[in-house]
């Protein structure tokens, strides 16, 4: 696989080489790619076709600062007590567990230095509740999908996380968001500091079944 | 844009080419391009790399008839009483709208008769709760995106849905899922009737903010 950042990398080719990459360069990204990712994430479907989704893209630094603090809380409750001692899955190692874990910690440590974060967001045209924000879920991780997709195809790297919004409160504060609004995902964008390369997944046989489920 | 189904599609021609297509041709699509699409969606990112995600696909003629009648009753309570006077959003025209209803309606009457059924489960290794399967959205809806732009390089037509899945015991039921797993969306895939064409949306300008949320 190549390395290339050209628009003209295959679908095939960006989904199967589209590795979470958490560790950035600080050197800026152009204005107009971060509005390519957004725009290419706006063309995900929605439900009803509403098209409510709302990308909000950080670069001021102390809105990052903001950010970066929410997202140590999230970061230090969620994955801390797990550093020394990760557990391992049937289909990731103890290693690359830890691996992991300290690429999610280095993120942490330099999420506030990094060129941008994007945020998804829904909005609603109401007063947001818990169940109105759940439903809204597959009205934006689609496009979420599409933006992880296409920074990959322009030779950026970035990651999902959601970490940093477990207080929407503190969230609404940092992002200005209105009630009607709510936070679904973060995504630290920027040069890689690693290198692209395949994504490691569970062979198709044991998540595909035909006709109803079976073991 | 080109309408062929080479795997070289570019990503970018894919995401602004990937419009739902509901009106789908009874032709068979060959289990090969049908594993295709299920291992796109198994190259999305999960939380926590959990690698959760579950994927069945219907084409037996009995299990596709209860999925079939399941998805009539979600349709009539929610898009019947508005395809006589289907209102209008600002970006879709009431006709506009009016159509998209009339396809939706075509595909309940067709269901049965199309060659396959997806459906999008999530596997979380103990008795599915309401907040486990809220969480679980995630990590289900970036793999959903794959499988429609795996689909739509491949020329296959395909859109999702979840009004079949409004019962959650029903669909347990009918595709054998034990209680530790929940179904998220059904994807028909099929040949388009129609035409794959550039998908319409909001411009970006609306969508996007930098550094906080402003009107």
């Amino acid at each position: 696989m190549s390395d290339d950042n050209s628009n003209e990398m295959s679908l095939f080719e960006a989904m199967y080489s589209c590795r979470a990459m958490r560790r950035l360069d600080t050197r800026e990204v152009a204005e107009e790619l971060l509005v390519k990712l957004v725009d290419a994430a706006n063309q995900a479907p929605s439900g009803s076709n509403m098209q409510n989704a709302r990308w909000i893209v950080v670069r001021d630094a102390e809105v990052k600062k903001k950010l970066a603090d929410l997202n140590r809380i999230g970061v230090e409750a969620y994955i801390g007590p797990m550093v020394d001692n990760p557990g391992e899955l049937p289909h990731q190692p103890v290693d690359k567990r830890r691996r992991m874990m300290h690429a999610v910690l280095w993120q942490m440590e330099h999420l506030h230095e990094l060129p941008a974060l994007i945020i998804a967001c829904m909005e609603f045209g109401q007063k947001v509740d818990g169940a109105m924000a759940a439903a809204g879920s597959g009205s934006i991780w689609p496009g979420i999908q599409n933006l992880l997709l296409a920074a990959r195809a322009l030779g950026l790297g970035a990651a999902p996380t959601t970490l940093a919004l477990g207080n929407p409160k503190a969230v609404a504060e940092a992002l200005n968001l209105p009630d009607t609004m709510a936070a679904y995902c973060l995504i630290p964008v920027g040069y890689p500091l690693g290198k692209f390369g395949p994504v490691t997944r569970k062979p198709v046989s044991e998540i595909m079944r035909f006709d109803g489920w079976s073991d």
